[in-house]
């Protein structure tokens, strides 16, 4: 399986995304404008894996040269490729700052060393997030899942997929339902992918169709990444995470949310204060290419919803779990 | 603008709703088995619609010819054509009474009136309904709406747009937020097609991203038609009605179902014994004929979901409006 992505001999080499499932093609990326464009196009990708991909950015031009107003700018163009998750800014400050403490000289290798730690920690936070994810949901078989969260969302096997590939190596799983996650697909197209190389049961569905498939039984837990958390415990989650947090409460079943600590915001009080990302009108108006409706219809595209922190029964991270989930079992959790 | 269905000169005349909003072209129907293929494969579409329809579908049959076997076999061809809107069997049901309980000789005249009588009690129940919605409604600018409910899905001006279209004449709307509704894109292509006919400020909108913004205030109500209610007001609607259920209550709004009276079905107790269509997987897999996953993932794909009578703020029916919803609200309101 290509990795999502991977730095080699001075380059970050990514799986390009957009072409999944049927092409899969790497790209080379050689600058941090390459970067930040990727990450803008969605080439790139998924809260923790834009982080990643953000820090080799910066270290991408750092070793191009030794330019401080150069390093600003680039480092702007990164934190601004997309608004909504955290681990985007978070990345490119800590490799900045980094390279901005090393002697001169040094900077270009004590970036890339940073940007190298932050992959690592994100791949062992997902191995961390996994066991505890499933310990958590302990023989459940029946799952739903949004949008996509495997590894081509966060590096080593994803957050919430990363649960469900655990939770099915212990006992096989029954079914894994997939929302479609319109108007991009990344669950037709990425986790359908995952899923189908990692070799479990899944069935897709239209987002529309979660709430009541919830309702009638046919799983027995929800689990969703997250985008970015609130020090209070809010989730700002792929649009259509907060549907599914209020049908699964009302199932009374499980609704977790798994992402790496590095995703949760404490310098954020409350989800209301998330920048919520709009996207463009064409993204609704059309799915692969084809035009859906009347051009020129208005369209209003949030790519991101908010769920309450009442409604999330168990914040997952690598750190342990959160719950119930709120301002204290959250300060707890970064205390750790 | 082309009527969704008309009766000239022994035939129906019906807009093929599959083209739309692209091509707007008739289909010429002379015989039942041609109606229900029209009403399977979704060309005629919508609960009051199809009763209309299948209505004249069996005026066809008798006819063609004073066969009772092959008219019983017609009937039940045109009841099997959909599952879950009772307005279908029921039509079917009263034209072929209304033949079997005429004269030999008179019975495909008699029959034939029926049709029309249903067809024209549809017509003026909309006219009714969108009056008694708009009181209840009075003053709202900011509406949100799922699948097509205008004159596409039923005679006359259909049933919830009619409402919407009734409160945008009696002060004008800021906006219309248009659920998409995957997998078939009623609301893309049908309700946009629509509005954009009619004039009316509107946002298309993916399924997923309506409940978000319910909860931001995007809206001031929601407002759905039905396809069939139970005697305790639960709501078997368009899959992904559910979910606009649960936000709107979360936030506080108006949850409005729309519909004839002909849409409840007092044999039906609650929600849990209406049948819910199971459609092909097809039709998750791809849009507007591109395939959006890997070719044969497996899909599920109900084309309807339950809205439990507790979520549903008001019933609006031609006879008068049920609120709050229930046994006793609905048999009031069928023995007025």
């Amino acid at each position: 399986m290509l990795e999502a992505v991977r730095w080699q001999q001075g380059a970050l080499y990514a799986l390009d995304q957009t072409g999944l499932p049927w092409r899969e093609r790497e790209l080379e990326l050689r600058s941090a404008p390459e970067v930040a464009a990727a990450i803008r196009r969605l080439a790139i990708r998924g809260a923790p894996l834009i982080g990643v991909a953000a820090g080799y950015g910066v270290a991408l031009e750092l070793a191009r040269r030794p330019d401080p107003e150069a390093l600003e700018r680039a480092c702007e163009l990164l934190r601004d490729a997309r608004p909504t998750a955290v681990n985007l800014a978070r990345a490119v400050d800590r490799v900045r700052s980094a390279a901005l403490s090393a002697p001169a000289g040094a900077q270009a290798q004590a970036g890339l060393l940073e940007a190298r730690a932050i992959h690592a920690e994100e791949e062992s936070a997902s191995a961390a997030l996994a066991a505890r994810g499933a310990d958590l949901l302990d023989g459940v078989t029946r799952v739903l899942t949004h949008c996509n969260t495997g590894w081509l969302a966060a590096p080593g096997r994803g957050t919430a997929l990363a649960v469900v590939a655990e939770l099915a190596e212990r006992k096989p799983l029954e079914t894994v339902l997939v929302c479609e996650a319109r108007p991009l697909l990344q669950g037709a197209r990425l986790t359908v992918y995952e899923l189908e190389r990692l070799g479990l049961p899944h069935e897709l569905i239209v987002d529309a169709a979660a709430p009541g498939l919830i309702a009638s039984g046919a799983v027995e837990a929800v689990i969703v990444g997250c985008d970015r958390v609130a020090a209070n415990g809010d989730v700002a989650n792929k649009v259509g995470t907060y549907p599914l947090a209020l049908a699964a409460k009302a199932a009374r079943i499980p609704f977790v949310v798994a992402g790496p600590s590095s995703s949760i915001d404490p310098a954020c009080r409350e989800g209301a204060l998330i920048e919520l990302e709009q996207r463009a009108a064409e993204e609704v108006r059309s799915a692969g290419g084809r035009l859906l409706t009347l051009a020129g219809t208005p369209c209003r595209n949030p790519a991101f919803d908010l769920t309450p922190a009442e409604l999330v029964s168990a914040l997952v991270t690598e750190r342990g779990v959160a719950a119930p989930v709120g301002v204290e079992s959250i300060s707890q959790l970064l205390a750790e």
